[in-house]
């Protein structure tokens, strides 16, 4: 195992009607900023509960923020804090509303173009306080510091993370989420499934608990995705879900295990080149992924065969073979393409994408730091 | 799932050499009061590198805490920081250790007779900022809120929770517990076991994220334990164990589940009445629970039978039985009995135990409430 720090303090408060306890989380005296998305929290009551909850709190709102949420469109939430002095964020939403929250929460007190902080890695040193009510689970968003920003004028998708930005509560409400697209619970179950892929499928590294863990992930989303996508009103399954994918990533399963988040490196891209879901571009470039790096993580991928799809018989090749297989399988019964085809994307696209992350520096993804813009190349050509 | 909320805001600094780091965690103006046990922290150098590591900090030091910390010791602790004005707590130690410290954490501030927070749950309002080098895998308090305390004039040992005694940060380095007797090893491995099966052995909750996540530790658990047992300084085997306990007991595995904790009702009786080691009586009580429960167990008792020791034939009451058998053996094979006879102990404290709880109200343990200060008698007399 390796050493590790780590740190989460995010409360999370779980389940029906958990909404109602939000203003005894926020202080009395805040100036709450309520930020949301297109408004489908307007559609299925959740907008007003929380209105309901917050009706003893000075509450302004700022709606309109995208999916893969725009710098643009943040800036301008940046600006109407600065102005009316709001000193408490709550970002009502799924990943992108959330992420976008934090971003907003970052740049209210940044000094200097706040943009550098995901362009620059400029540092942060004060964030104003953030929360969140969950609406769809995916990203993990909710219970760590994580936030990816797209910016409209370059069409680039860059990360950033702190300390700072974790919410100081989320709340997750199954029922929140019952009315959902079938698209976004598909894309969600293959995004927190991809999260767990990320921190699990390296190389073994002594640390036993962690696979488990991840292999308990992996193997209830595998279970709980297709029920859930079938019964959106299933609140078990739902909450299920739910769990899974922030406990995909809030930094459990990844404590002391090498990570490897090429898959993601190489989907913001496709989002950010062909506006392709994020999760849809995880289906597509994780398969290819296992195949390019099958000898480096052989080990692992031999483990994952075993135990979360019960491989036992044939050569380790044709296990190897049949966990990809089944992975891919999964995807598409998700309803998630696999092949870049699906979105009439063609080979040029790999030299594209391995230019564009050349041009930000030295290509040298994944756990070993060996995935080259060649082997960019090599994986998106296996992608078509 | 049930409803639940989750905070755990307690930074873990895992690894070899973490020690060194710890002056950075610490206001450099804190007045640090140094808390540990019979000393044998000044025979393997953790005393040194805690020491060198504050070398810039004011530091007074406490010793003696003992095995099931007594409120009369810890009373002098008190005292001694309320005269010198010691306003950071760190617990360098085992589970005693860090108990003990959380209780004098709560009783620095607290006004009137501090016993009253473990016997009449009186209300904490402030606490001492704390924090731990853990040298012994075992009970989890290095990342929650709980504390248990003996008091020697009436032979008893009560508990007490709260947020504000959760460690700032605890430092967990394997190589601090190289120098540890086999018997608290073995001891730790079988505290941590029972701390997942509390939560784990119940009934069905449709949580089957929990459920792997519990099932990921005992697994862990009965392979690490007699490795780590039988080479104490392989640092892989040691390091996998250490995480194993501390996430049986942080509240991740908890979450959304019923919880069962008779087994430690009744062995908290057995230590305060005969001075047999925490995870001693565990060892005993626990095969006795699950005898004596199997009926309102029985789901969980099949999955636990399937997917930890893998048994998969025979009727339900043979796999049952087998399961039962198999946790005896595991307890045997690490070297605690399992039988209140291998201490000399007879059936008069079937009794005695089942009137000490009576005492104290209405004997009403586990997930439903229903372990009777009876059920109690018949599980002790199973445990002969």
């Amino acid at each position: 195992m390796q050493n590790f720090s780590f740190q989460n303090p995010v409360k999370l408060l779980f389940g029906k009607g958990q909404i109602a306890n939000i203003a005894g989380e926020i202080p009395t005296t805040a100036r709450v900023l309520m930020t949301y998305g297109g408004g489908s929290i307007k559609a299925n009551g959740v907008y007003d509960q929380v209105k309901a909850a917050l009706a003893q709190h000075t509450l302004m709102e700022f709606g309109g923020i995208e999916p893969n949420p725009r710098y643009e469109t943040l800036m301008k939430a940046v600006e109407l804090a600065r102005a009316e002095k709001l000193d408490y964020l709550l970002a009502v939403g799924g990943g992108s509303v959330l992420d976008g929250t934090k971003f907003i929460a970052a740049a209210i007190p940044f000094v200097g173009e706040p943009w550098d902080i995901l362009s620059k890695a400029a540092p942060i040193t004060s964030a104003v306080p953030l929360a969140s009510v969950l609406t769809l689970p995916a990203t993990g968003s909710e219970m760590n510091t994580f936030a990816v920003i797209s910016r409209n004028s370059t069409h680039e998708k860059l990360a950033f993370g702190h300390p700072l930005v974790y919410p100081k509560f989320s709340v997750l409400d199954p029922e929140t989420t019952f009315t959902l697209p079938p698209r976004q619970i598909a894309n969600g179950v293959v995004d927190a499934f991809t999260h767990t892929m990320e921190q699990y499928l390296t190389y073994p590294a002594d640390a036993p608990l962690q696979d488990r863990f991840a292999e308990s992930i992996l193997k209830t989303l595998i279970e709980e995705g297709p029920k859930t996508l079938a019964n959106p009103t299933d609140y078990t399954s739902r909450a299920n879900f739910m769990w899974c994918a922030t406990m995909a990533l809030n930094g459990i399963i990844g404590c002391g295990v090498p990570q490897d988040w090429a898959t993601h490196m190489i989907g913001h891209e496709l989002t950010a080149l062909h506006e392709i879901d994020h999760a849809r571009t995880l289906a597509i470039v994780l398969p290819s992924i296992m195949h390019v790096k099958r000898d480096t993580k052989q080990g692992k991928l031999l483990q994952y065969a075993e135990r979360v799809w019960d491989i036992r018989t044939g050569t380790d090749a044709e296990r190897i073979d049949a966990a990809i297989a089944a992975t891919r399988k999964f995807f598409e019964s998700m309803g998630l393409p696999t092949r870049l085809n699906a979105y009439n994307v063609g080979e040029e696209v790999a030299g594209i994408v391995a230019d564009r992350l050349s041009s930000r520096g030295e290509v040298a993804l994944g756990e070993h730091k060996d995935i080259t813009a060649q082997t960019v190349r090599d994986i998106l050509r296996m992608s078509i």
